[in-house]
């Protein structure tokens, strides 16, 4: 089933307690379409400026990830994100910002691309979501991320969307902002019944949730114990999950979790190295490896 | 197989967002036992003053705890402690603390209570749980439970208390204060190294973590919305735990993740109204109900 990410496409600095890396390989799409790759065939839609390294496009072609819908901005620069997390290595600052290129960024979908049948909306502001949502004709499955700015300021907006998507997921923070409860479970449902059919909520170390109108999930993190980099873990987990789906082509209850299982597995690799460095080591059979460990520990 | 918990008696008092309580049954002992009860013969070791309201005794005894241990001191009041917890319900806040009789506590246990086969030695200074370990004889487990006071103004005595248990328990702040590491499963098998066998870093609303030699296990915490208080959680996950640990009689890690999956049920149902009113409710029957939900939670 064809997948298609539109989000953003970065070169990151990120600075831990222990070490710092700048410039790397990043970005929602990119980490969403290199995790999708490992299930399935993923459609890249993003903007780049030109000081983009080719080699990084090569990287994902390598992965068999389709990047025509990559935009080289002509006298533009890439998106640039600098930032710092806390000791907890869960917390972060951000220290810089440059849109550069996404500044202007307006995706305008292919045939091909319009004509997919899941569509991941990676974060952006509803009103560009929703101008992506408008291109695509009949997909089967369409989930968006978002964050903690649009529901600040954007909240009309993300209402709207809301109603148009099928699934949507948020971190724990997000999920306890937009309902103002401090319950995740009762977030979970209430934030469903703004719209979309199911919601995920993402924990980081704890895991994730899953909800929709008769089933409620709770699945625990794959307990790794080399954090390096937490950077793109929420957008791997979904890339996981989605490209899970898309090769699934169902959304039964065991589909859903098991979706919602290797997006987790997924982002445990993910955060063991800076920018795609763990993910670039690994394969398919080593998620499958992982994925039977997991069932085994949650096996009584 | 017989259990011993030696521990505090309490009349709690609990201010939540929504609601407060005052002078309600609790303590470490008392949430502990009610929790084994579902699952094993559970002999209670405390003390109260004569304040104590004998309804309450009658509750644990109607429950087949025996009370002999509870040591009603003449003249003495029972230890109160007051609470107020915050909009996460999570973090709490001491407001009041009155030891009372528990301030010249020095447990006798009986010569039964000393044959026992399992021991939980609920919080209290490492230096009194050392002196109730040194009068039992040949117990098959003896786990521990301990808090931030003791890991910041008793450290040396914690250690020697370590390399005499088999098991720990602990939250999630604890295990990162006493190893100053943030990942929890670094910090998780720090501790087991410090003497105990195995260690359970207790998560609240995201679960509990298992940590021994070879076994690494990170369970959710059951998805309920109803969150009334929180008071007792730890304790009672310890009770059930242990419990069923008990009347299984061995340490198979089958029988270890079942147990960690009780004490976690156990904690679930505590948390849905105040003092033991909701354990109060429920029999065996409702938790193995729970448990097959739980367990169908975690397959796919």
């Amino acid at each position: 089933m064809s997948l298609v990410v539109v989000g953003s496409v970065a070169l990151d600095s990120v600075e831990t307690p222990a070490e710092q890396r700048d410039d790397v390989l990043g970005g929602s799409a990119v980490y969403f379409a290199y995790a999708a790759s490992f299930f399935t065939k993923v459609h890249l839609v993003g903007a780049v400026g030109e000081d983009w390294p080719a080699e990084h496009t090569a990287l994902l072609v390598k992965r068999g990830i389709d990047t025509a819908g990559l935009q080289i901005v002509r006298g533009g620069q890439t998106f640039r994100w600098r930032g710092r997390y806390l000791p907890n290595m869960n917390d972060r600052e951000t220290l810089e910002v440059h849109l550069n290129v996404l500044d202007t960024f307006a995706p305008q979908l292919s045939e091909t691309q319009r004509r997919c049948e899941f569509l991941f909306l990676a974060n952006g502001t509803p009103l560009l979501q929703e101008q992506v949502l408008a291109q695509v004709t009949g997909p089967r499955l369409v989930v968006a991320d978002t964050m903690d700015l649009w529901i600040r300021t954007q909240h009309d907006e993300l209402m709207r969307l809301f109603k148009k998507i099928d699934g949507l997921v948020m971190n724990d923070a997000e999920a306890r902002l937009l309902t103002e409860d401090e319950n995740l479970v009762r977030a979970g449902h209430a934030i469903r019944e703004m719209g979309p059919q199911f919601v995920v909520i993402k924990k980081g170390e704890h895991g994730a949730m899953f909800f929709s109108e008769h089933e409620t999930y709770v699945l625990p993190a794959f307990p790794t114990p080399d954090v390096v980099d937490p950077t793109g873990a929420g957008d791997s987990f979904a890339g996981g999950m989605m490209g899970y789906l898309a090769a699934q082509g169902n959304f039964e209850p065991r589909t859903l979790k098991a979706a919602l299982a290797y997006g987790i597995l997924v982002a445990s690799y993910n955060v063991e190295d800076f920018s795609l460095e763990r993910l670039k080591q690994i394969e398919r059979a080593d998620l499958d490896r992982r994925l039977a460990a997991y069932r085994q520990m949650l096996n009584f």
